[in-house]
């Protein structure tokens, strides 16, 4: 087999010195066939269907300690889908302690597979018909509020000239807040402030529901006239998401949130690393704009996760467009310009919570917001 | 808001000794409104949607510490859907290391919003022909087999009196080994060895999936007459898997393999107990059997976690029927008269690689695992 037919996964494994190689074979066993070596009787099922073990390169000291190991497995064991790609990925090893994926690296055919995201970074901006500036965007909440009143957020929000507007990813249809409902006083909303300013908000409903409602909540939002869908890819399944940015009648974008997802990667000696999953796996699945959590927010990434994220969302991947980051997760205001300094002007930065707290004039917070990114990029140049 | 319209969830939560109140509250406030305190305007929200911390014990001593908190959430909050249970769950708190999820309690509307297993141990059981004794299963393996191979190793297999045989969990549609025409070999194999002996296996074909294959695979799975269905809720989503049992038409168990899961499991500080998911939840989605990691197997899970397991699959939750505890993961005939021991005779004992490594007849190996379980049942009479 040629090695643009396999797809190399990059594992740090903390096991002892002599454990190492068997470890690794191991790895490359179970997640394939799934039986011992001396199990596997046709010569061809090794060569063509296990992982092949490509290096092995100690990273810490003493006898138990790190190696990075790279194991190359052929693309057709990925049945050139999501579901057999996350058991390919992490199906039976996600049960061993000690496995942290850090890395993969995908072969041309597997990627082609996949249409990836239908609108990415400039078509996204062309709809919201922004350039040149991060895009500024905020979150409608919290649960409890009724529609009346979401919708009433929603016009101060977008009056004040705000990019996007998205539902909090808890909000479902409930039954003080229906999401029918909740999607028509939006959508008036947005078109009453557009009648007033000139400029429409983009508004992502959350459309995660279950498995016979999401797709009438998609043909819902886009008889609304939305801007865009809002899902979690790990409710849902991942492959629903792939499925729904296939669709060419779907022709507004996706932003996913991560709901679900954190304990893959709050671990240093396990789990998968964050860029693989939120960037270069939603991408594959064709999501437009990644919500995930930012530096020095109320969750624990750094500033170099963030940034790998953001990386893997816009690296070169073949026929890929690029996707937003779009960082989240108690974000300030106090400190939005420097986070605009640190991901430059493709990106999208989702403020919630601080939005809501500055001050009780929504629209005037937002106007800071704007002046703070914008002043942000004048001081730049 | 009365207790019968509340969910418990219990958890183990690591923190210093000053901080363990405040980090109990923001968890009640991250699950549900998504904001601080001082957000929540509506006192209504704060009574009706925020969870209640009910209690805070210290379980463990130093200054950094654990506590094993309780927090009621209004049932409501849920949408009574699995995306949103979910993400009430561990949704955003996925992300915050020193938080895992130990227990569950659901309110009574809540489970009866879900069908639950619609066979369960009995159901299975009379589909089978067996009473009084654990099941035996199997699986067919390893990927990379040809459908006439698998549907020959499925002919002696289900020839030598095996009660079930499953898919191995990573065989999906490939073009060397097509979903269809695997499933018609086993079903050959399946009637060709039942007008020998009289005795059907029930065969359950793998149709984890893409979206829009899945509901495809379990059409033609039901023409062929198989006896169940092999799916992984975390590949294609758990609420396909609550979808699929809760459909009238599909008249056949569900087995569930855990693929993709174990991350949550394998830390002591946090993530959830193996028995809340693959227990506890798997039965509210209708699995009517869930397979998870045997102790003293390839993976980590102790006597302890597998009786957990076994207990929250069949013990009283309202009208939801018991599920069958299906231990399997690397499990050998050797020590399979102990693990029958162990579980009792409500149990199916899913042993794969050492029933094909043991000798060259396979026919010859199930009996001697059936000998071993019968065996062990004569001795404890």
């Amino acid at each position: 087999m040629t090695d643009d037919k396999r797809i190399t996964v990059t594992y740090v494994i903390t096991a002892p010195s002599h454990d190492i190689e068997k470890v690794s074979e191991e790895i490359a066993l179970e997640q394939t066939v799934e039986v011992p070596r001396s199990v596997v009787r046709e010569e061809r099922i090794f060569d063509e269907i296990v992982g092949k073990v490509i290096s092995i390169e100690k990273t810490g000291s003493g006898d138990i300690s790190r190696y990075l190991v790279r194991i190359a497995y052929p693309e057709i064991v990925t049945g050139f889908q999501v579901p057999q790609f996350m058991n390919l990925l992490y199906g039976n090893i996600s049960f061993k302690p000690g496995i942290k994926i850090t890395g993969i690296n995908f072969s041309k055919d597997f990627v082609r597979a996949f249409r990836g995201p239908k609108f990415g970074i400039e078509g996204i901006r062309k709809d919201a018909g922004v350039f040149g500036r991060p895009l500024i965007a905020t979150a409608l909440k919290p649960i409890g509020t009724s529609a009346d009143q979401i919708g009433a957020f929603c016009y101060r929000f977008s009056l004040s000239g705000i990019d996007i507007i998205k539902d909090d990813h808890g909000l479902v249809d409930f039954p003080f807040c229906g999401f029918r409902e909740r999607v028509s006083r939006c959508m008036e909303a947005v078109a009453k402030a557009e009648g007033k300013t000139g400029k429409r908000a983009l508004y992502f409903p959350n459309v995660t529901d279950s498995f016979e409602r999401i797709m009438k909540n998609i043909e819902f939002g886009l008889e609304a006239g939305v801007g865009g869908f809002l899902v979690s890819p790990f409710l849902v399944g991942p492959d629903t998401v792939r499925y729904i940015a296939g669709c060419d009648w779907i022709d507004k974008p996706l932003m996913s949130h991560p709901s679900f997802s954190g304990n893959l990667f709050t671990h240093g000696d396990q789990g998968i690393s964050p860029e693989v999953i939120l960037g270069k796996f939603f991408r594959l699945i064709g999501v437009d704009c990644s919500v995930y959590p930012n530096f020095g927010g109320r969750f624990h990434f750094d500033r170099e996760t963030c940034s790998a994220i953001a990386h893997s969302l816009t690296d070169d991947q073949y026929h890929l467009k690029r996707s937003f980051p779009t960082p989240a997760g108690g974000m300030h205001l106090d400190t939005i310009a420097e986070t605009a300094r640190f991901y430059g002007e493709d990106v999208i930065l989702l403020v919630g919570g601080s939005l809501y707290s500055r001050s009780d004039d929504l629209g005037e917070n937002v106007r800071y917001f704007y002046d703070e990114i914008t002043e942000q990029k004048r001081l730049q140049k």
